[in-house]
């Protein structure tokens, strides 16, 4: 990133101009909302469907806004670009749907744009980083390998769940080494989009199934946690086994996790480990969390409703460490799937790859 | 059990009078309930606490019943017996709170009453009975062992997770050893009974904790897998470990089951264990489902829901089997916590008992 | 109806054949589940969209079977039949979308057959019956009216908020008369359908707006309660507002009126109103409640969770009658939705047209 | 109040101390957490029951803290005082439940303190202002009748239902008079305190009662609706009736309002009204939101989900204003009910009596 402009971000200048893709979903308005007073960048295009395009955001997106502050007016009054139209911001947040997503991101980054994506397409490409910053920010290296020009590139979070396991992980796994990981979740309806989960479907009521979410956890959790090397990524080799769950709740991905460790740990040091996890301090991210993991004390927490907008909701809250009679220690994770399981992930990579003057 | 009251038992006669002890919380209300049509039983007494002693059962119940069928009007009308009054019918059912549940029981078996429990207090007597009628039917041997004369004896059901968990272990156990269990539960807050769960903690939210549960999950379904030897139940070896939680569901208790086993299994002959598990079948006996075990073929069943109330609540249904990439499979399983879970289960364990001519 | 016809239905020999149109949605499971072991009917036909014709009903119907029953087996292997095509059964329950009732309904009743349809399309034509045995069974005249021939005739019931409004009124306004009523509705998600209420939309709120909901309302609980001359219906001349919510509830309508009356009335004669309404008593038909309106005493009821399936879901329950500052009286009332509101309002209406040989 | 003290609160200088009377329950929680970053007020003291009185305010609330941000740290290590131990700051807020606030709110009050009350106890006293300062901030002039020296003096903010309908009815009857009022509501459960609701009566489920919501609703409206003359309020005489309701919804109080107006008005100078209404605006004092009430244009709003925390969960949003058959408008109405409801509405009454130099 020329110097210029750096500035500009980090400082009080003028905010760096970005493009929303996928605009009118769910995540979409979390863009949209965690943009809004975004200290370094402003959302000056949205993109959605062809059937928003030409409209004003506010039209296109009617009844569907699903959040409990209002749009931004400087967005609301955007004209809604459709699929594959020219965009003036060389930075975008993708939000776009799994069915279209694979394609358009990849002919953004052919023009030059650098996309920061929340869609699973292109997430276990070898030469696509899969980053959460206070994980594997130097997976960002991959961006050297891609075969765009004029700065475009593709960049990806992981899914909604996968950020919160491989968040928990993390620490752990410096310190002690992960020889195996079994996770059972507790997922928010939010985490469907809008319509997504039918009433009917989760009132009063556990849904034990979430099409080709398990996958998504088992193959992530070991890329993220893998080491670069100068031909990519080599994966983390211990298993992880998902077991995926729908339940009547908004916002926020609970996790129950069993782990077996490499080496001997303790209790204690394995809330050091958590506690002292904080990579990304002194770097001024506006997203990041000062403490990106809490580990509560009480015996009933993490807790949906209580913790999941703990830093804006791109904390991960950690609980009820304990010892597992089958692997050897079992806890609790929390994170709210649209900020930091999503648009706030998303976000985030950016400010990293501005931080580290990478674009 | 002399001929003639078997047979006014199990013909077309008078039926065999009990006793509720604990009889206006959730599990006392269930025992009512599921006991106003029962074929064999029929409830003439009711004990409740000394500040519902002396009233009518409606009068004591007041607005606290909680189910969706009436108060059965002949219960209705018997007046509530306090702690320690002498009761007439030699079976009582026990829905008495933990807290007073060890005590009395004993006295009312040293009196001559077969009490039939589902509070936790004794489950765990190495001299008591901790009985699934289909899995551990011979344990009831133990009645031998207990001290009580004249008739009286105590029996006990599992923890109303336990009773899913065992059930659905049962006939893999049976067939192929299980190495090892991990066990991850969304419970219905009428486990906890009324007041129970405030509305603040579950409203939306899950709460990773329950006081206890975890252990007595662990522990008693190594008793009810165990075998029963000439000095009492040898308890099953591998290791259980749960992790319980909470959620906003008014009845039924999901399980996520991750499992090793000691020998080579295949998709195909798990799913035949659980449908051949049929060990009452012809045994007529009132509560007793035809078919214990249902394995869904549906990706997103059992669910709460939808599932619970199968076999008048007695049934448990599993689903979703799979390989497990830690352990080796991993499955859901439903059954309803105050029914299959609770007074259900201490039914069916007097049924039993009557059919083989213990009592 | 032929008295052979008759004698079967209403003794022991065989069941009157009946079709379900629209047999896969929400409320056409609701028929296929209460015509299970419908004493007088037998399904031998089920009709659906083109997508879902040709095959069998269990695979048409694939994972959106929503009811806590199974699919009935002798239904589930019925081949479903397409929009318009050829039917057996004289008797047609119509649970179709409004978006094709009104032509389609019309043409089997040109066939011939009696078509009681839940579909709103028919239900204010002058010429066809709205009805609730219980309240305007006398409506039913209405059939001679109507052009079809050889048995054909179209029979509608009233919307599922209507249906427990009506009923609750009926009783006072024959004792008292109705000057004025003012209904708010608590309305349960099944009621849309399914996909119907998306989860994101009802997950702890309230939404305060069901499409043409009021007007429904108050238009069809003037016809119902109207009188019928030789020229047709002369409508209830008393003014009904409505205010309608979806509240997160599965099934179970509940509602808060507030009503002014004509003549003077005590709230011992309105409570004696209800209680001595039981217009069907003595004909023996199989869906109507010995009791169809319940006065509750507590001061906390009815509630959905507690009261929706009184008399198996055919129950009107009412509760807290007490002087209103505006108009006079007030108090609430509940039904189940998908059964006295839809599936079990369509079926009574059949079993009234038998039992009084219209059929 | 002093002009230093206020050049203090409304200038850049200290704090004025405060403290919090019930400070551990539902609202005393939400006193401490609105007030942890008021430019103007700030918490030295703590009191609670004598159960809590001794130990810090962490301590005291344990697992009790039911908000989504965490306990400030200044108030957490204070030290809790008991019922009647005497304090230091003039300002008292008191979130005393109704079964001690009586007597101890008078105490304090004759001690010299401004108590600003959300019990219930004293609203109605001739006396006692029942102030929304939008509404009726001349009724603070009572005060000047009270008895207490030394500065002393109660002032009381509306139930947490009426605050909503008063600021919703004040605007329209200033323009129009209103005649009569019927309002259905549908209140969140944490208007209930803690534990408060059970979840077994409110999951997936309409409690039609709430104790003496009823009678508070229809008697606090016309007092705040009234005009204060030299003897004292003249209440509002059009009467009003209320009909409450407990829905599963955690924070949010939502209303189905219909009115008859003393003269003749149109939709759009009903809006015009509410849009109108900023009787506040230029006092620049830091609760008072700057458009006191919302009126939504979308045909499904307000909604608690989307609509309660509008500024700071201070604003009433209304919506849907259309005629009523019966009265002759009718609309909804929100508010969130432990902020404007309550806490914050406290909060607000003392910021006007500090702009107003009436302390």
């Amino acid at each position: 990133m020329p110097s210029r402009k750096r500035a500009a971000a980090t400082g009080s200048g003028r905010r760096i101009p970005v493009g929303v893709l996928g605009a009118t979903g769910t995540v979409g308005q979390r863009f949209v909302q965690l943009l809004e007073r975004h200290p370094w960048f402003e959302v000056i295009e949205v993109m959605a469907s062809d059937q928003s395009a030409g409209r004003s955001y506010a039209e296109a997106i009617g009844s569907r806004w699903k959040l409990a502050t209002a749009i931004p007016p400087d967005v609301a009054k955007l004209r809604v670009r459709g699929p594959g139209d020219p965009l003036q911001a060389r930075i975008l947040f993708s939000a776009l749907d799994a069915s279209v997503a694979g394609d358009l991101e990849q002919e953004y980054a052919r023009r030059g744009h650098l996309v920061s994506s929340n869609a699973r397409n292109h997430r276990m490409d070898p030469k696509v980083p899969l980053v959460i910053p206070e994980v594997n920010r130097d997976h960002m290296k991959l961006l050297d390998l891609q075969p765009y020009r004029n700065g475009g590139g593709l960049v990806t979070n992981p899914n909604c769940s996968t950020i919160v396991i491989a968040m928990a992980l993390a620490p752990i796994h410096r310190s002690f080494g992960i020889d195996a990981a079994i996770v059972t979740t507790f997922q928010a309806a939010s985490g469907a989009g809008y319509p997504g989960v039918p009433s009917l479907d989760i009132l009063g009521n556990v849904v034990p199934f979430i099409s080709g979410e398990e996958a998504k956890i088992e193959s992530e959790t070991q890329k993220i946690l893998g080491r670069i090397g100068p031909k990519g990524i080599a994966h983390a080799e211990f298993p992880v086994s998902a077991l995926c769950h729908r339940v009547p709740v908004v916002d926020g991905h609970q996790m129950a996790i069993s782990l077996r460790l490499e080496t001997r740990a303790t209790r204690r040091r394995i809330l050091d480990a958590w506690e002292g996890f904080r990579p990304l301090r002194k770097l001024g991210l506006p997203s990041a969390p000062e403490a990106p993991i809490e580990a509560k004390v009480e015996e009933d927490r993490p807790q949906p409703r209580l913790d999941a907008d703990r830093a804006g909701g791109m904390g991960v809250t950690v609980g009820r460490l304990r010892p597992c009679n089958v692997l050897e220690w079992k806890f609790e994770a929390l994170g709210h799937n649209t900020i930091r399981g999503a648009a706030g992930a998303a976000i985030l990579n950016v400010e990293i790859l501005v931080r580290d003057e990478r674009i």
